[in-house]
């Protein structure tokens, strides 16, 4: 079997250097190769200027034998990849009929008047073969040259999603003939990365050569990745898959899923299993525990709903919290996070209900009530658990944390229900 | 003036080439390169492999002249930067006792147990200097080579920003003589790219030589960014600021800011200005708006709070929303949103109210009722708007375009008030 070519990313446009867009799309992109068994060897981001793309495509083409290109493809006058790849590869620009009748029809659909430089978005290098953009108006272009292949695509991401997974994957894939890379995630919640590390050390060190252990750490998780590649014998992922009841007897109380998913989803599979519904109420976190409970396909079955009170008021009006506890304790409390979580399961007439309250700055902190300190709460039929934190990176990392230590300390509660 | 040196930014890790972890440290190094008058030559991702890295940092010294590197310095074994940058600069891996008293301090302080790979954080390479990192045990290192400056960073964001903001950037100003870029950006709201590019399509044809126009475009949201190079004559900012009233004759009712900002603080300065409380009921949005709206700091001041109704049992027990309503047309339909929004004013006591009822999707939808549709209100003491929207590219973007719309629903209202 032939190896596998490696593959560059390459995206265009000056907003990527100057950090006015975060590019997102090399992530997906690198996802999904990696699932066909295809290694991304560089991500490579590039201004708008013809010279610097140019430059990029002959660099790429010597590290890679596939360069997939985003961005560019607009229809304003700082996209440029057509012009450049056009002229790159020696090519004049052609109307492509059905790319012309499909953006007629679209601007049709949407009963919006079309303008020239939409019509200019049916105009493609003659070398290229068209891929078809179901959901936009600038259609994906695939070169070959000189056995490099070139893939053109609109940088905006659900049009790029839309022709990687009905093109440009089933392309390559059929093009190449391609050895799976393996891949194994375990999902990880409570425990720092060295600590992790430190506890499965000896597992680690017995690893099979040809698999690869990477710590992933984000806010408050880990996720541990296992790189398998082929080593000429078959079941390459039953036996990777082996390797992790030693790795449970390690670290399992922290592990929440064996498989990439997120820690709302884990939580939504618990509570469907324990036929349990769900409440927030949130003060801090300002909506984003609601949010990302919500972010999971089929949240309605459990999560019932849940209340924002950011003001005093409303906490005691939606929630009954006592005004007493509220003046002796203030809302940044123990009791005051108790019974946020506590009448929520009343009010709202939910089994389980998680609070938080803190101050998640830059102002409103106090001597002895720093910005950042928090406090979380989770209420069960098994009884309410609290949880005191102190985390100040900046307003939004100390909510995004926040956030994490509610879900966290729920799933540990539903866990042990 | 010599001109300016151009920036590589690297980021090494096989995580980003896997697409297991988004890469949002290349867009702030971006942003704040380009404030100190700084162009982002290009941005290269690159693996965990020693021979990659070099062949990276080989050809970024052709490009650029300075190159700042984020990632591989964790503790743990997957972590090479380090390492091989010793080895590319021929230099020994010394113990650095600051930073180790550092580190010591840091493990204390959080009072968890120090392992060996923690101390092992303090060794440098002997040619570097070292940049005090305060809110990490990986330091950042700083070379120079042969005219080219080398800058090593942690890849764990708040980290390099850091390291960024306190130490390079200071750095480098002072290492370089720079003329400084200028930006000046135009935030829009309610009409796409191309319509905006018609309608000021002799406005851009007419600016001046060094000053580029781009359209950036988010769902829902267009940023123009002007970009101004020094032209030998002063004041570039001021007639850059020139060219903004002839912009908004011809845009003007879509613009909300015309500086770097957030149309949910926006909103929080209108309010604010007309010192008008808010509050939310969501339920298709399941949190998302409550929580861009408490991402501006002081939200406190103008917020009260919200519900997310999820169940329609809610909606009728906190929102007041009617059965009879419910019944007759369902939760996703102009009367319910109506009420939502009129019994949030009511209930949670605020003077401007927005709510949501749609289907998120990929379950849910009817034949009448498809995945995508969507309704917003918006109640305040002039009366109640209803938009319908109709909008499927999947659950999450469903749901970040619904909410984007209800935020640019709520400040064209507001503006009206």
């Amino acid at each position: 079997m032939p190896s596998p070519p490696d593959v560059e990313i390459m995206t265009i446009g000056d907003e990527l250097l100057y950090g006015q867009v975060v590019d997102t799309n090399s992530a997906f992109m690198g996802q999904e190769l990696a699932k066909i068994g295809l290694r991304v060897r560089q991500i490579s981001s590039v201004s708008d200027r013809a010279d610097e793309i140019v430059a990029a495509l002959d660099q790429a083409r010597q590290r890679a034998q596939v360069v997939l290109i985003t961005g560019g493809l607009g229809p304003t006058k700082d996209d440029l990849t057509k012009h450049v790849l056009a002229r790159y590869f020696g090519s004049e620009l052609v109307m492509h009929e059905p790319t012309l009748a499909h953006v007629t029809e679209f601007f049709r659909k949407f009963n919006r008047p079309m303008l020239d430089v939409n019509r200019q978005q049916a105009l493609v290098p003659a070398a290229c073969e068209v891929l078809f953009n179901a959901v936009g108006t600038a259609p994906g272009m695939w070169f070959e040259d000189q056995g490099t292949v070139f893939v053109s695509m609109p940088g905006v991401p659900f049009e790029m999603k839309k022709l990687m997974l009905d093109h440009v994957l089933p392309r390559l894939q059929s093009r190449f003939e391609l050895a799976p890379i393996e891949h194994v995630v375990v999902m990880t919640v409570g425990l720092g990365e060295s600590f992790l590390a430190e506890k499965i050390a000896d597992w680690e060190n017995a690893l099979p050569a040809n698999v690869k252990l990477a710590y992933l750490p984000t806010l408050g998780s880990v996720r541990l990745r296992l790189t398998g590649t082929q080593d000429g014998r078959p079941d390459l992922r039953p036996r990777m898959l082996a390797l992790l009841p030693a790795l449970r007897e390690h670290i399992g109380d922290y592990i929440f899923a064996e498989e990439e998913t997120s820690l709302e989803a884990a939580i939504g599979r618990l509570l469907l299993d324990k036929t349990l519904t769900l409440g927030t109420a949130e003060s801090c976190t300002g909506g984003l525990v609601a949010q990302r409970i919500t972010s999971v396909a089929g949240a309605s079955a459990y999560f019932l709903g849940g209340v924002v009170a950011y003001s005093n008021g409303l906490k005691t009006q939606l929630l009954g919290v006592r005004e007493e506890t509220l003046a002796a304790h203030g809302a940044v409390s123990e009791a005051a996070v108790r019974e946020m979580a506590e009448g929520t399961r009343a009010r709202l007439g939910v089994a389980v209900a998680v609070a938080t309250s803190g101050i998640a700055g830059p102002g409103g902190g106090t001597p002895t009530k720093p910005v950042g300190t928090m406090w979380l709460a989770c209420a069960t039929p098994g009884g309410t658990v609290t949880r005191q934190i102190n985390f100040d990176r900046g307003r939004d990392l100390n909510v995004s944390y926040t956030a994490q230590s509610t879900l966290a300390l729920l799933w540990q509660q539903l866990r042990a229900l």
